[in-house]
């Protein structure tokens, strides 16, 4: 029940802060003699960081999911680790917006590495929240499979190491780092429809 | 439970989607001389794009509803096609906001054709969910009454042509399209209310 | 199930709109020379509007589930008038800073008119709701207490004169309206603790 | 099942909030010759203001349900004293922009008294709903443990004077007032983590 509770808990603030992304897109003001379509094409940066911190947030929230089917049961400790997971995923807006405003222009290393670093601080939560579940089997249901429970930590393990390499790729090029943020969510998503269905998610 | 998890996910982001559509809606600024009771009645277009985008949402959650009823269980790729109709779902009030500010003015045109093009990639989504789960019927409860899908898919089909057609209309005039848009949502909801208890939505 | 679906969705609207109003307080302003304390004292009207709209979204919210306990399922004409007043509880942030922003002032008139005449239209949806779903006991439980359905009857009775008192009495005094809208709801929430535990919400 | 309504209800406040507090971290603007990393750097005092607050709502919501499950039922007294605290709740977005904005400058009193009072008043609230449901035993459940009971009465007894203090702190020092809202936050969690798993939370 506990479990349930904070899964819930979880759901709304990975609904919330996905579907807030959208008050990152400033709307236009066209005056006479602009052209609002030319404006609007213009903000492509706006619906390309939106459309990768949505799928990121969705394939987050995904995962939390696969997490919480192996686990019997939360502690004190495991749900601090979670509100610090949620913390950063309810701060995603914040980069987002700076990704959107910047990552393509002069001052877009900044930007791409707020966003870098602070996906890279929620892979880290995200390891933690696991690495404790199954440590010991701690938290794990007790009819959790050892292969599935392992095929879970190998798909977990590029994470953190995919969202750092991506952020050091900023200081090189910003606008590399903001197109591999958005390659790497739909990598996943497609690699996991073909292969990962057994293990990863499901 | 997979199923009722992403069901409640999607709840959240209709609910979301559809509450943070007031914020479009700009407070006027009057100051000493001015009329607020006429800087009020001039926000109808916002009023307007403000009904027609809620109960459009309104209507989606309650179609997503009937797929739902209909499937036993997901995978991958339907997880998928469902977070990127959320994710069109959670992007309208960006539409709509512009569809308010613009669509009566100089600017229709690039407004209703944003609007219009955003329904339609949902209603693309929307169809693929559903034709995804009933091809083979791959996803679909092992009980589902075939005469209850088949009704299903014949009220789908004009979801896209409707929402295509309204958009071109906003080349010739974007102010017949924007009415199109809540046109459409009142005659849904009129015409299900008489005809469709059995077999669209319940 | 589908009446649960609903229910949960409510519950949601009812709750962001209530969050949603925290965005309507303005943080003030202040350069060096300023007063930030004289600055938050001066806020009081917004303080006021946000408790007045908080407080009757969470009285809505509570008869809105005294209504759902008495119901055994929904049909499509009951779902859309859900529909349109959840459209109109969404759409209190909006109607709540012109209270807060206006009422105290100049235009005060407009402002109390406008949140009055939101308050009433929702008051109409709600009273629809119950009559069309107790009519000819329609989408009642079958064990469903006549006496209670009638308590509820009664209870629900002021609700329209009310606000529409309220309302009218901005053309007088836009001041009184303001206050009397937060009355209602005080009165509302102590005569229902001391009396209404049996019939009314529970 | 009313029990049910109120806690999901609630839980869809704190989640909301907490992920409202994010929009207070304004996003700068930054021309040519600006620095972005300086400027994103100077608003550590707005990512500290977001941690204080997502963590304080993250304990009070895990506390809140340490609450609901030792009540057998709820009455409308105590659902009214929830609303209080939902009220506060959903309120804690403004002082925390308050708190960002100018805690560390030279209007910091008023703004860290703000925050303090707001937590101070959650604090009462959140007692009065204990204390209301344990006094003759009126709304806990028949096989609730006297001892967790009071276990939990004990865990909450430091609340207030707690608030109150660091709010006093505020008219000598606002910045320690500041510090001391994090700390506390950060000490809850730490000693509930090693020495509260079997009374106050779980």
């Amino acid at each position: 029940m506990e479990k349930g509770r904070l899964e819930t808990f979880a759901d709304g603030i990975f609904a919330i802060a996905a579907t807030l992304l959208v008050l990152e897109i400033a709307v236009p003001h066209v005056t006479h003699g602009g052209d609002l379509g030319e404006a609007l094409l213009d903000l492509w940066p706006s619906y390309l960081a939106y459309a990768t911190s949505f799928l990121t947030i969705g394939i987050m929230w995904v995962n939390h999911h696969t997490v919480f089917r192996q686990i019997r049961e939360t502690d004190l400790v495991f749900l601090y680790l979670n509100l610090g997971l949620l913390l950063m995923i309810a701060f995603v807006p914040f980069p987002t917006t700076l990704l959107a405003d910047y990552a393509w222009g002069d001052e877009g290393r900044a930007a791409a590495l707020a966003y870098g670093t602070t996906l890279t601080i929620t892979a880290v939560f995200f390891n933690s929240i696991w690495r404790y579940a199954i440590w010991d089997r701690r938290l794990l249901r007790s009819d959790a499979d050892p292969r599935e429970v392992s095929g879970i930590t190998r798909a977990y393990r590029p994470g953190i190491p995919l969202y750092a390499g991506a952020t050091l790729v900023a200081l090189v090029s910003p606008r590399a780092s903001a197109a591999l943020y958005l390659a790497i969510a739909l990598f996943y998503m497609v690699s996991s429809s073909f292969f990962g269905r057994d293990e990863a998610v499901a």
